[in-house]
């Protein structure tokens, strides 16, 4: 996707070889216009799919989800990290580990808002090693549900999250698939 | 906003005389086309205000947030609740005591986002005793920008948050005003 490599290039900032800092329009300050096109490029890869609800998991995921459920017309769910006052329903939980931050937290999505059959489309801003969609595939599994296609914003192909997801037989579709930052360069596949 | 109380008198639930449940539609499963609705019933109240960028707290309010974002054509930054690893620049950070949770955090957002001069809307989920805002106010201040307005979605006026936030002067707008939750019915001002 054109926008967002051109955002990429000219806001983003390599801090190392593995970490891209993409806060001026995406995790931190938002690009409102250019989450709308995030999500009119996913609605777009994934219409045929019948898509019945978008997850992501908080907090950065909720922007580009929102958009895509927003173009797709169906209901947004994003899993929560904690246990939270009101969250009082059953719980369909999963474990995930952050290399990033280096701890693992309990991600929970309330089991009434995730039915046996629904046909789900997993929305994340970063694929890494690919825990967090692997813990949001694990809740969906438990619900009965189905999960056909998982929609990544920034993928960092130089690191084993789609091999991990592609092995379970989910379509990974993302929309900057990023080589190397070696030399605090960005460097796209292809 | 009609569309906001009817969907609070349907799909909300009363958990005690201080906890409104609003997990269906606001705050773990989202209404894609009524946070739409919202955000276009913000952005007409607080268009004459010129508004530079919209600022809200993560997590929940970052849907309704984007859209008013989004619909004022302006970016949308939000404050973390925690230090994450690419926030390294400069921060602006405000004390937040959440009397739900019985905790303090820290909130931050980076100085980078927020200049001198610029013209702010805070659009935020839920106002009961006002700490959240005033902490984005406090942020706002430090930054030496202005805040313009502060746009609510369920405002508890049982609780003291509108009158604390409008003895510092502020303009609050809220679209749907709950007057009381007792017997388990939810009760609208007017």
């Amino acid at each position: 996707m054109e926008q967002l490599k051109r955002k990429i290039r000219e806001h983003g900032s390599v801090l190392s070889e593995q970490v891209l800092k993409v806060d001026a329009f995406l995790n931190h300050q938002v690009d409102p216009q250019l989450m709308r096109q995030i999500g009119q490029e996913f609605a777009r890869r994934f219409r045929d799919q019948e898509i019945d609800k978008v997850i992501t998991l908080e907090t950065s995921g909720i922007a580009p989800a929102l958009m895509t459920a927003l173009e797709l017309d169906v209901p947004l769910v994003f899993a929560r990290k904690h246990r939270s006052l009101t969250l009082t329903d059953d719980l369909l939980t999963a474990r995930v580990y952050s290399f990033t931050k280096q701890v693992e937290s309990t991600v929970a999505i309330s089991a009434s808002h995730l039915a046996a059959g629904e046909r789900i489309l997993i929305v994340d801003d970063f694929l890494a090693n690919g825990q967090a969609a692997l813990g949001l595939a694990a809740i969906v599994r438990q619900a009965g549900a189905r999960l056909v296609g998982i929609g990544i914003v920034i993928e960092k192909s130089f690191q084993p999250g789609r091999r991990a997801l592609e092995e379970q037989g989910y379509r990974v579709e993302s929309l900057a698939r990023i080589a190397s930052l070696a030399g605090s360069q960005v460097s796209f596949v292809e």
